[in-house]
């Protein structure tokens, strides 16, 4: 038995019969007591070690395509660095338990996908191994240094692969902390890469190309744009929001249209594209922001423990054209008097807050309450993080807030139709 | 200037010229200084009175068509009840400040809107005016009080007009607490009936011709469905949200079908409708629940405060299939030591919880966290008040949490594209 390693094609024996296939990595959780392999059907099976009577190695052959392959680097072609973070995409599934574990490594995954060394000079790295839930504000930083990084090294694109869970708020944050010179493209995966409809290959090859296309300067996110695998959407890095917890399609551009589509034979742009050539990283922030979602029965006191607790700044996620309760407006008026900023977005996800229509967005405004315009809950969260990285002086903050960074307000009305009033 | 009042037909001789149109009743906000005229063009401008030099009545013939029509009671016609607690359908602009202010009354509003004595006999009650924003869980119970008293007075429908915002919420809040044996309908407006794109108009008649279509017997939610005026999705009560601040077709069926569809010509149902015979009402609730939208950066002590400050109940708006940080797994298992319920959603509104795909997932199932199905947060936050109200025994509620009572689980998979997962 020792002398078989994961990718060699082994027969094994057992009580209730023989299996062939290939010898798969141990899954972690599965422990000392089963073997894994993966049938020809294409089906993985677990099979307990006690009932094992014989295994045969048929070859190695699968062991040795499996090994990482170097590339002689073409000078033809752009350098892109991928930075893994961990996430689906580079994950594999325990088949005894069902769970799905984050293993990769960024060369792992440079070799699993030998349609990367056709695009471009393929580099990676793994700057940190996390489901993206467990991604806090400061792992952005980590993530945004080790793209400037690259970038300053010359690399004439970044891929970062990321859990899709939070991956709009880390584009975000990266977005805001870093101008950038080079596409910065991050991506995930919804399935992992040993199921047959996974769409971790197409994201890193469509990202791999966006990369690699060097002619726009841009932090984005790519992800699969509907549920066959033609094309993904090259999303703004701070319009961009999950709004499916498993379709390949879930990422969706918000109160804007994507920035374009990739295409196996390459990009094309929707919208126009920042071409700069100046990179800087900025990456003070506040941690001190909470993000609050209003609900009917949202008792006033909640906003003053958040400003005993010292926080700095509330995005609050409230209903419709900006508003909440009236409950609530004394608490809000303390907490702006407190030197705490409070800015409006709204749970609809779409659309725009618009706090000059009802008196109830009135009396905020006058209150002091930051309208977001049309940027999602998530980005205006990063965002005051961002802002108050920087001051807490009200007006700064204020003005900062209104002052589009990384396309995170849109213009407003993209709405042609007839019956649309007009600053949708 | 005394003899003329709203609705008279009147010309106005200021020192810049004279205004001639319908006089406007005077808005609250305008105070003493203005008057405000619907000038042919339709538009509408106040002029200040000191500019006045002299008003001339024309006629009073648009006054008298809005006196309001007393109709006889047509035996061949259902008879239905419209319950009004204010919101933008009851509501109109200050022409002054531009703000909206709601006002009608629910006589006020049948009598805007003649066609509805085409639909029914209409009755109309006013149980309170607000704003949804300003919308409490005490409301839902007399909305729902109000509702019962309704039918047990013979009516054969109910329409509740609601403010948008929290439309939703009031929705699942009454499909929990009634049992109902007639249609009961809520409604609302995106724009107020005074402009020309109002929707007010569309969704009472829709939501009338629903209130007596006398063949179902559910609570649900009656909006406009696209952008023009053609028809209105009858949209479950526990599965629609308000997806755009503005737009009339704000209102999405999320994780279903729409019910059905309804036209001036009648309804089309797209599900099989419920018909019970049987009327109950049940509005014990406990308010002791928080709605704890998850991100990164959320500080653990949030939940210890939560069960500090005696929630009984906690759903969390998690990420992707149901996850939050690790960092935060300690205080929710302190949380469930401490009889603290925890109920998990996502935030990614489409979708599905599905809390055994990942590590991640099943270490909060041990936990104890209460999987959500594809319930949208707003709706498992009133039930899990709903059903603390009942019980706070952790078995049971999780029982009923899991048990669906008003369509707000449904059916896994409604998917059939090839690539899609089984169970999805």
């Amino acid at each position: 038995m020792l002398e078989c390693e994961p990718g060699d094609w082994v027969e094994i024996e057992t009580e209730d019969g023989k299996y062939t296939g290939i010898l798969m990595e141990r899954p972690e959780l599965a422990g000392d007591k089963h073997m894994v392999i993966k049938l020809e059907s294409g089906y993985n099976i677990g099979i307990k070690k006690d009932k094992i009577k014989k295994i045969r190695k048929i070859s190695t052959r699968i062991r040795e395509e499996f090994k990482l392959k170097k590339h002689e680097r073409d000078p033809s072609k752009k350098d892109i660095s991928i930075l893994a973070t961990g996430g689906t995409i580079a994950s594999r599934v325990d088949y005894i338990t069902g769970g799905v574990h984050s293993a990769f490594s960024a060369e792992e995954l440079i070799s699993a996908v030998p349609e990367l060394g056709e695009i471009a000079n393929v580099q990676g790295r793994q700057i940190f191994n996390k489901f993206s839930e467990n991604v806090a504000p400061t792992d952005w930083v980590t993530i945004a240094e080790a793209v400037y990084e690259e970038i300053k090294k010359k690399a004439s694109g970044v891929v970062i692969t990321h859990g899709t869970d939070t991956m709009g708020y880390t584009s975000a944050a990266v977005a805001f902390m870093l101008q950038t010179s080079v596409p910065v493209v991050l991506t995930g995966a919804q399935r992992s890469s040993d199921r047959g409809s996974s769409d971790a290959a197409t994201n890193l090859i469509h990202s791999a190309i966006v990369a690699s296309c060097g002619n726009f300067s841009e932090v984005v996110v790519v992800m699969h744009a509907e549920s066959s695998d033609s094309y993904s959407f090259i999303h703004p890095a701070t319009k961009v929001k999950k709004l499916h917890s498993s379709r390949r399609d879930a990422f969706k551009t918000v109160n804007t249209k994507p920035l374009g589509r990739v295409f196996r034979e390459g990009v094309e742009f929707m919208q126009e594209v920042k071409k700069d050539k100046e990179l800087t990283l900025d990456t003070k922030l506040d941690e001190q922001v909470f993000l609050l979602k209003y609900f009917p029965g949202l008792k006033p006191s909640v906003i003053d423990s958040l400003v005993d607790g010292g926080y700095h700044g509330i995005v609050l996620e409230g209903t419709g054209l900006g508003h909440t309760a009236e409950g609530l407006f004394e608490g809000i008026r303390e907490a702006i008097n407190s030197d705490v900023v409070v800015a409006m977005t709204s749970q609809t996800i779409f659309g725009r807050v618009n706090m000059n229509v009802y008196s109830t967005g009135r009396i905020l405004l006058d209150t002091g309450v930051i309208p977001c315009e049309d940027m999602l809950s998530e980005t205006a969260y990063v965002k005051l993080m961002w802002v108050l990285g920087h001051t807490r002086k009200p007006d700064k903050v204020r003005e900062m807030m209104l002052t589009n960074y990384a396309r995170e307000v849109s213009e407003r009305s993209i709405f042609t139709h007839k019956n649309s009033r007009k600053n949708q």
